[in-house]
């Protein structure tokens, strides 16, 4: 029988971060597919900024952590090897929880059939945890309305590049944050943002007042980070703050804190904080909101795509430096 | 014709803080009502903290700032001398949006008759501003479970201490945070409140983990203060926070930063700033969610009762020391 490549978690982040000194690379058997299961081999794996928050030995944590020792979670997209499930029939695509792993087994639970002929890239990037994120976090929390401002930061990423063009669909004015200037003329000249903020560049507050002359309504915080002090103060009357990452603190020993709450009573803010996995029973719902967003052609992606199970394990690191251009995406 | 009292506001809140440098007492005629309108001797009037919002120049506030030069403006307590308006007669006794001042007059907007025979005190402490935002704030933002954990701050205030009550007659486990031993034993054991942490003694994290074995679901912030920072890091998931007041930073010249918003997302909590000033449309049915409390006993209270005009220019100051007992009332 032949063998597979399968990723470990064996250590907890520490002050080095996130490398590879975190896993073990193991070659066992390809798992067979009991009465019921069905054996995936995976195409397409997706990286996401979570997968940092499910390496923390943290119990407070919307998920649990990974165990020391089990192979890494994450989700992504492949092609049925072998069925002994009445669902499923060998050559279906299919897209849900996976693992750093080449070949997996499963019993068809978190395990979805996908649309023949759907690109994996662009079912990741799109119809996937960033797209379910984006569209409940921004209609269930950020409630847009035509006519209002939004500020997404973390624009270019894989959720903030989907929630600006969501809400410039629907007749926001959109702003979004970046970390580099190739980002920021991407979201603006190919997305159709209104604006973009490199929150590198000097003189925040005074951009940020001149790119939202009626002030913020909308706040889709994706990274934390200095700038959210300005934006903050910059919300307008019964504004709305949907807390969806915190990238930029998540690893710092000490993290960053917040703008005083009086604001808050001033303008009568809301603010919320969710997970995605909270929802995954809305996800039929959520999608029929997206798909038509898609299908008009108002949903553009890119994804940046490393090669071989191994990128991983540094590929991660490139949330914190940003050097990623586009959804994260390992192709097996 | 006789002369009154009334005190204007001439200067905006400094470093040297709140006091008679910024009024002015003057003593003009005792106005006349014309047609449609009433003219009420005021007998108590209500100070409460929003004033300290509304003698800053800040044009955010949910209510305009009192204009230099005007009769400061408050909520109190009075009796019709003379009506021309058809709704009110002499004798009537009634509450609402007054002023500084000895008598005025209305035309009857924001102003209503009482029930004969209340209890002005009772009436200012329990069925105006305080009652209204406790009611309000608690049960549309809070949304109390018995069973369920509130931490209030400010507990022994006019707010607090109704907001602590009615979560008690819910059924829920209840601590209150307050500035003295005299408060903590007035929480505990005239109002009912599980426990009272004073937030001047030491081991305030240590205090808050002892006495919230399952965490907090409901934060009711009505203060600000370090110990915010302890009771955010002790929220459960989907627990709720509701801003009502942030007496501590008001006057400070730079607001102390708040707890990062990690916590935000990994226990899906929501926040929520308010204002009563949004919900007065709201006040007949939030009377009708109190009255019951309070007609079975379960909802007390006390006033701190100043004597004469006057004494509300150093009178408003106790809300910075701390050292009121009860609902500031200025008796005229």
């Amino acid at each position: 029988m032949s063998t597979h490549k399968e990723i470990r978690l064996i250590a907890r982040p520490d002050e080095r971060g996130i490398g590879p000194h975190l896993f073990e690379l193991k070659q066992p058997q390809i798992p067979q597919p009991a009465q019921g299961e069905v054996l995936i081999k995976q195409t397409h794996m997706s990286l996401d900024p979570a997968m940092i928050g499910w390496m923390h030995p943290d119990t407070e944590s919307y998920i649990p952590p990974v165990a020391l020792g089990d192979v890494m979670r994450s989700s992504g997209f492949g092609e049925v090897i072998a069925s002994n499930h009445p669902d499923f029939s060998v050559g279906d695509q299919v897209m849900g929880m996976t693992g750093w792993c080449e070949y997996f087994v499963s019993d068809g639970q978190g395990i979805n059939k996908i649309q023949p002929g759907l690109n994996p890239e662009m079912a990741l990037s799109i119809f996937a945890l960033p797209g379910l994120t984006a569209t409940q976090g921004l209609f269930s929390i950020g409630k847009p309305k035509a006519g209002e401002t939004l500020v997404v930061t973390g624009a270019a990423g894989s959720v903030g590049s989907i929630v600006g063009q969501l809400a410039k669909a629907d007749g926001l004015r959109v702003i979004g944050v970046v970390g580099s200037q190739e980002k920021a003329e991407w979201i603006v000249n190919e997305l159709g943002f209104d604006a973009a903020i490199n929150y590198k560049s000097d003189n925040l507050e005074q951009q940020l007042a001149e790119l939202t002359p009626n002030g913020i309504d909308v706040f889709f915080e994706n990274t934390g980070g200095p700038i959210q002090h300005a934006i903050f103060e910059r919300m307008n009357t019964f504004g709305r703050i949907v807390v969806c990452g915190m990238i930029a603190d998540y690893t710092t020993e000490q993290p960053a804190l917040a703008p005083n709450w009086i604001p808050m009573i001033k303008k009568r803010l809301t603010m919320q904080g969710f997970a995605m996995t909270d929802h995954f029973q809305d996800a039929p719902a959520l999608l029929e909101k997206l798909t038509p967003y898609v299908m008009q052609g108002k949903i553009k992606y890119r994804a940046h795509t490393l090669k071989g199970l191994e990128s991983a394990m540094d590929g991660i690191n490139l949330f914190f430096t940003g050097d990623n251009k586009g959804k994260l995406i390992v192709e097996l």
